[in-house]
Order: structure tokens, then sequence, then C-alpha cells
């Protein structure tokens, strides 16, 4: 099995780069399941049901959120009836949504999808260690799950190689999302699970963080109040991981994949 | 002229692949000018003056620090004696040391060098972008220096990516250090000022951001004291940015270099 | 000289108990210098110039700000024009407004008024410590000013402490603001200056920090968004420090002043 | 019933002041019940086994904890040996002792005390709101437990005054700790508990939070390593809170108690 992770779209950029160039994708490289974080993609700020449709529509077969995933409130309405969309599992109970799916592709496969949300620099959460833990007991590699992809929202790269380590071997793909910035660190952990600090954005990165950069620039320097933070709306970067499967559903190759905008292009072979 | 940056040395691990491989490099690519960051290179807290020379002599023409700056006490001393040992620039004034320096390599360029360290989940200081100004200023490109070094030490994409913006056409190169993973998004800026977020560091990539991964990950899910946390003394990967200076001391080409150890190896032809 | 310090005034509730109490206060305790820190006052968030000027109306000599300063934009235009009202002294350079106001009382004292911001687990500003020195430095205790009243506006108590020790002796009061609840540890200091931890709101305390108690006790737990903040309504107390000066401006005597609303009655004798 | 709670004893100067004082006030003020938290009793940072029987020696019915209860190690090991020693609840499953106890007091009364650790600029930790709802849901006020104590142990102001509101009816006592520094909102909340912010540190507190200045003092504005944080050692004094509740274990009156050192005397009559 092959599968991609495309990081967090962020405003409209990201989602013209994903829809029009995600299919070519999964055409061309034989793609069986794709996994976009979706947490950025209306405005920069959240998701909304015409959004989470489009990305499906582009062939995302999950979409995974994070700290914003609330930012449109109509989140918390339609995620109860988008069994596509998970948001962090650590949130609290009682939460709408889900924090993790058992997802199936076309060719039905079943993919189990995790999203959790780091507790270093970021709002206070429940342990993402033993939530994520409970899930994949719940439906286990090889055994209910044919693939296993982790999405870590996280702030600090300590966090993120730690749930690559502890879940090494037990999971297809760890891979972090939320600073916006692909890391160059993907490999195959000595467990047979892939990983990637973060992913990267799918969004203009003549930006800071996808977002316009006038504002954020004089904001820092100035720390007074000014114009809303916008996307970016140059051309963008599609930032993903592409990893292949073996059939115990561990990984055996991972690449990153980068198409269009600022970013040097990596396109696996 | 080409300049060579070098992130976070970490440990033993991370000075035995500088020392071994950074002579070749340098030899090999013609390169004029190394900067490194050895913030982590005393068993991965602080620098000792014994190995400041160690790094020049394996061919650092400049070194940097951040907040580990003074873990190694002897650091807060004999920096007063160490022309090519740069720390933070935000530190308050009356700390030992200095913030910036204009180093004369080999072949007699000038390379103006400045650290700051970012306050975005980091320790209160000094505004960085302001005190870069200032050094900036003092010594600017083109004129006093030959090429400008900036290594901003943070932890947040949108304060070092604003550091690139700010800098950008001033600054031969605007490098972020202190995550110790390296990020895919090197690129020349729009004004001609080489960026990379992170350049990651090198050390053991089989580990927690250098670390021996076991502490970590214990502490992590239960939150009580235990061992002391120590460098990972697995191969370690050299992990730098190359880039090449016009006449006028702008980029020209960026080029991320990694030898060694668990990523990747990248080396620009 | 006898000064009066008010606490962080909170909303309607805040502004209706200063107005109502003040003036006869200020008679009946012959009271000589007013200072009151106003960053909530309109609604909760910020100031406007016309609530600054009903605070001088009732009595106030000078007002000051924090972290909220901005809240209401048009406070970055009107603070120029209002010498009596001072923001954190540790903005950047060119923030609009002035960090210290040597403020002339009715009976001709000049009383010296300077406002800081914290950086512990505060937003990231310039030292505060360096800050005020140099506005002290600027006018002395006893040489320009008849009395020094410093307002730290922090989170963490180790800080605001740390500001009373190293001013004692060249302020007549250091006292906190920005917690919203008066501490019980006013005290004269050994070198002379009046010093309490934080001064408390006046506003209503039956709430949270000020606010109606429903949307943040929802919040704490839920972690979604929902309705805005909005300042208690219920019935105010006034909540500030008397401080009583010697000829050389320091305090000879410091007592809570508690009147209204769901606090313990405190009136010095 | 009679309860005082006292705010969490620093080093051997807040020790003192316990072990002189107590015994003579609980016999004075006929106390029923008495809490302390411990967490700086030993030499700034944690509890040994002898201070634990020490503060039980002086009065104390049972001693609570916080972010250093594991300063000293011996407390990981001889707490599941020490029944009336009780950490903070969220901690993670597997973390030795416990977070609640059931506690018989010398006339037979039932008192459960729940300690529980924020999470706003703190450690990442479970949500205290919920863990402490399980706790006071096995052994409700009025049916299992004769009285309910509750420490909140945290930074923030607004975290620990909804946590006030939120238990506000099921438990006799809300009490913060933790900053070491008295607050003088203490009263009985509308449902019956008592509440008080912090009810500050039995230690020294001419200090910086109970440790000697100097070496903190030097710090804020250094920001350079030096000397050890050491406990200050002149006169402490005692901090607590004593509170009358009737027969349903409903506060019916509320008094801080703060004996010897710098502060002010108050002894409830
Ligand atoms: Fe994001
Ligand atoms: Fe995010
Ligand atoms: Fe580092
Ligand atoms: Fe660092
Ligand atoms: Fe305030
Ligand atoms: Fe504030
Ligand atoms: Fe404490
Ligand atoms: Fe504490």
């Amino acid at each position: 099995m092959r599968l991609l992770f495309l990081g967090d779209v962020v405003g409209k950029s990201g989602r013209v780069v994903v829809t029009e160039k995600l299919p070519g994708l999964v055409a061309d490289l034989k793609i069986d399941c794709v996994v976009i974080n979706g947490e950025n993609a209306a405005h920069g700020f959240g998701i909304t049901e015409a959004i989470y449709q489009e990305l499906l529509d582009a062939g995302g077969d999950c979409v995974t959120l994070g700290n914003h995933s609330w930012d449109q409130r109509e989140a918390l309405v339609f995620i109860d009836r988008a069994p596509r969309l998970v948001r962090p599992v650590n949130y609290p109970a009682g939460t709408p949504g889900r924090g993790a799916a058992l997802i199936e592709t076309r060719k039905g496969a079943h993919v189990l999808v995790v999203n959790a949300m780091g507790r270093v620099f970021m709002d206070a959460m429940d342990d993402p260690f033993a939530a994520v833990e409970r899930e994949i007991e719940a439906a286990p590699l090889g055994r209910v799950a044919d693939a296993v992809v982790i999405d870590i929202h996280a702030e600090a790269t300590s966090e993120k190689q730690a749930f690559g380590h502890i879940f090494d071997g037990r999971a297809s793909l760890v891979v972090g999302t939320h600073t916006h910035v692909p890391t160059a660190d993907h490999r195959v952990l000595p467990g047979g699970t892939a990983f990637m600090t973060d992913v990267g954005m799918c969004g203009d990165y003549d930006s800071v963080i996808g977002m316009d950069k006038a504002e954020p620039l004089r904001r820092m320097r100035e720390k007074t109040p000014g114009g809303k933070f916008e996307p970016a709306s140059g051309p963008a970067t599609l930032s993903g991981i592409l990893v292949d499967l073996g059939a115990n559903g561990l990984a055996t190759r991972v690449a990153p994949l980068r198409v269009g905008g600022r970013l040097e292009t990596t396109i696996p072979v």
C-alpha cells in the first residue's frame, strides 16, 4: 500500500494547490490512501463543511485537525456527520467528533488515522501518549488495521520525536504537523515506522507560516494590535510525505513530496 | 565567497562527525568560511574552551551559541579571550562576551556573524530584531562586511521566518538553530538573503533532539524525575547549509549539506 | 503625603464603584494623590478617552495600563494627548504614549509614576528592571520627585517581589497589578518602600478575575470556543493600597483599602 | 468542625514556625483537622519521610504536595507507606502515591483531602477538574466525607477561581497554593464552600517567594547561571486559613490566620 500525508492546508492558496495537483499525483504515483491536515483550510483558521468535502473530492480519504479545529464554529456541529474528519483525540470527553477513525480506502483497505495534540508550548490537554495508546490497542496494526497513521500536531520537536519512538513498530507513519515547515529528517525508524518531525504546510511559503507577512512582521517588533492575519495569496507548495508499506503495514520506504510554489520540487520516482 | 553554517553540535558524537568530515568538505567544496553553532558541544550542555578550540581547529571560523551558552560555567570566563565565540546579542548589557563579531577569514574576507535568541516559547530576553538591527547598521553588508551571517536561535518557526524577511537584502544568510531538526525550506529570499528555518543539529538523530531516547521517553509519560539527560552516542549526521555569495555579499545559491548518521545524505555538487 | 493606588478597574461595575466611592474616600482620608490601573476599564478590555477622563474626574491623578493597553484601538491615538495616562515603559521604542510621567498633584507635589510589564508567563518585552532603572535615575526620589510609584504589571509573584526588593529605598511604593486578586502581604520593606505583590482589581469578585463566570468555567473544561468574555456585573469591590510618606518620600505606613462587593471591608483609620 | 489549612512550608524556617506555633494554635483555637502543603519543606524542594513525620507530629492530619512533589527522590518511595501524604491527583496513572485520601481525624471525623495541579503556566498534566470530580463523586460531602478539602496547586488566579466556583457546594474548602503569597479574598462562596485564591506560604517573606533574595534578584537581571537557590532563613510567617463547618460540612465562616515573621498578624477570635 502507498500512503500520502499532506500537511496543514492554509487558506485558498493551499486549497488550490491541493485540488489542482492531488488528483494527478494520486493517479501518477498510484497512491492508495491520502490523509490531509485541514486545520487552516478556511482562510487560515479552521475548516467548513464545504471545504472538508472539497478536500475529499480532491482525493483525500481522511482529514485531520489540530489547535485550530473549531475556529469555524460550524465544525463543532458538522463534524458529527463527517466520518472522515478526525480532531485531536486528547480533547476532553464529550468533545464533538472523534479522535480516531478506521477509514476504508477505495480498494477496501482499512487505515486507522489518529490525530493527537502535543502539550509542550501548547494549550493544556490530556496526555496524548496515553490517548493514542488506547486507540492503537483498539485497532492494532496487522490485525484490525492494514495501516496506522498518527498525526501528532505539536510545537516541540522533542515531543514529536518521542511520539515516533514510542509508537515505532506499531504505526505505519508518525508524522508531525503544526509548525508549517517541512523537516528534512524523514526516515524509517528501526521498528518499521515512517517518521518525519513535521510535514510542512500546503500553502504559500513567501509568508510567515502561511500568513501574509506584513502584519506579523510589524507586530513582532511593535507589540501593538493592527490588521487581521490573512493567509498569503501567492502560489502555494503542496507539501507531503509518501510512504510505501509492506504486507505487515510497516514502512519499506519514505520520501518527501513537494510540488509548486517557493520550495524546491521533490517528487519520488 | 562560499559559506557553510553547521547546526548545533551535540556532544561527543556531534564533535566527532565535525572533526572527521569538516576538513575534507572545506577542501573538496572550496568553502571560504565556516560558522558552527556550538551551544550543545560539551556533553549536550554548553561549551568549554578546549571544545571551542577543537571546533576552530576542525575548520570553524566562528562559533555561535544560544540558550545553553553558560551551561559550562567556564564559558562565562573564557569567552572574553575567545574572539571567534559569539553569544546571543540580546542578553542584558554587561553579559560576558559579544553578540556579534567581524571575523576575518583565511583569505582576508570580513564576515559579520550575529547570534540572537528568540523570545517565543523561550526565556525572557530583549528584542532580538532591534538588537540585530544595531549590529547590521554598525557593519553593513557590502560596506564594512563582505558577508553577514545571522544565527537566530529560536523555537517558533514564525519568529525565525520573520527574521528572514526583516533582514532580507541586508544579510547573506539568516539561519535558524535550536530545534535540532533540519527544515527543507532552504531558499534565497526575494531580496537576496539565503534562508532556512532551522539548519538541524550535528548529532545522532536516533534520539530525542540529540539526547539518548530512554529518559525523555519515560519522562514525557511518567512526569517523575529520573536519570540525567545524556547525549545519544550513535553515529552523528553533520547538518549544515551551504551558501554561495555574489560580489555584493548576497546569496546566489543555497543548498543543504548533510553527511553521515541517520539522515539522507545530501552533498551539493 | 498620602497616596492611594487602585488596582485594575474592570468594566462598568468597576467604574461605578470607583466613581461612587473614590471622591468620599479622598476627602475623608485626606488623600493627596490617586493612581488607578485602568487597563480593563472599557468592558474588561482596554480604555477609551471618555473612561480615562471619567477616572480623572473621580479623583485620579494618573492612570496606568498593562497588557490590555491597546484593546481599544483609540488608546493608540488619544494617549498622546493624555499626559496622565501611562503605559508599560518596556514597550519597544516608538510605541505611542509614555512609560513614566511626573504628575503634579492638586497641592503641587510631583509624583513620578512608572508602569512596567513583567516577562514571566507574559508576552515578550524588553527588560522591565533596566527600563524602570532609567526612569528612576531621570527623576530620583527626594531630588526631582516627591514620591515615586511603580506599578509592576506581572503574573509571577517572584518577578513582582524582585521588583520590590530591587527598588527598595528608591520608590515610595512598588505595587503589583494584573492578577486581579489582592494579596495580604502589604508591608514597608527594609529600605522604606511600601510593597504589595498585587493590589487586586476594582471589580465584581463573584467572577473569574472580573469576568462573568459561566463562559470561563465552561471553556476551562470543554476546550471549545463559545460566547465572548464579558465583565461580571454584580457589585464591585474597590481594592487599593494606602501609603503614608515621610518628608523623604519613603513610606511610613501602608494599609489595604477595600470597600464594597464581596470582599471583607478594610478601611484604614 | 473547624479546619485549618497551612500553605507551602518552605525550608527550615517554615518548618520551625509550624512546629513552634501549630500545637498551641490547635489547642487554643480548638482546631479539629489540619492540612499542610509540604511541597517545599525540604530545603525548599520537596519532602523527606522525616519531615513528613515532623509535620504530622506538629499536628498535621494530612500533607499535600505540588509541582515539587518529587524533588527529593525518596518521596517516590516512601509515599506508598505514608497514608496521609497526598500528591496531585492528575499525575499520570501509575504515579506512586495517591491524589486523594479520606483522613480520619483524632475525633473520628472523615475528611476527604484532594490535591490537584493547575495547567495554566505549568507543566502539562491531565485535566484537574475532571480528576477532582471523580474523587468527589467517590466520597461525596455529607454522605461519605464529613468535610472535603481541595488544594488546587496552580499559578493562574483564573484557574483557581474556576476551581472554587465549579466545586462550590460540594467541598468545605477550595484553597489555592503555589504562588507563596496569601491573597485577601477569603470568603464563603454562594454554595457554601470556603475559598481563598492562595493561602500563601509558611516561610520567610523577606525573600523572593521564600528563597534567599540575592540570587533570584541577580538572575532576573543578568540571565546568567550562578549560585543555588536556597531558602531564606529569617523568621517565618505561618500562613493559613481557618474554616468553620456546619453539620452539613459546608462553611459557615472563613478567616485567614497569620502569625510571625514579616506579615501583619491575624488571629481569628
Ligand atoms: Fe496549522
Ligand atoms: Fe496548529
Ligand atoms: Fe541546541
Ligand atoms: Fe538551544
Ligand atoms: Fe488587568
Ligand atoms: Fe493585565
Ligand atoms: Fe510551593
Ligand atoms: Fe508549587
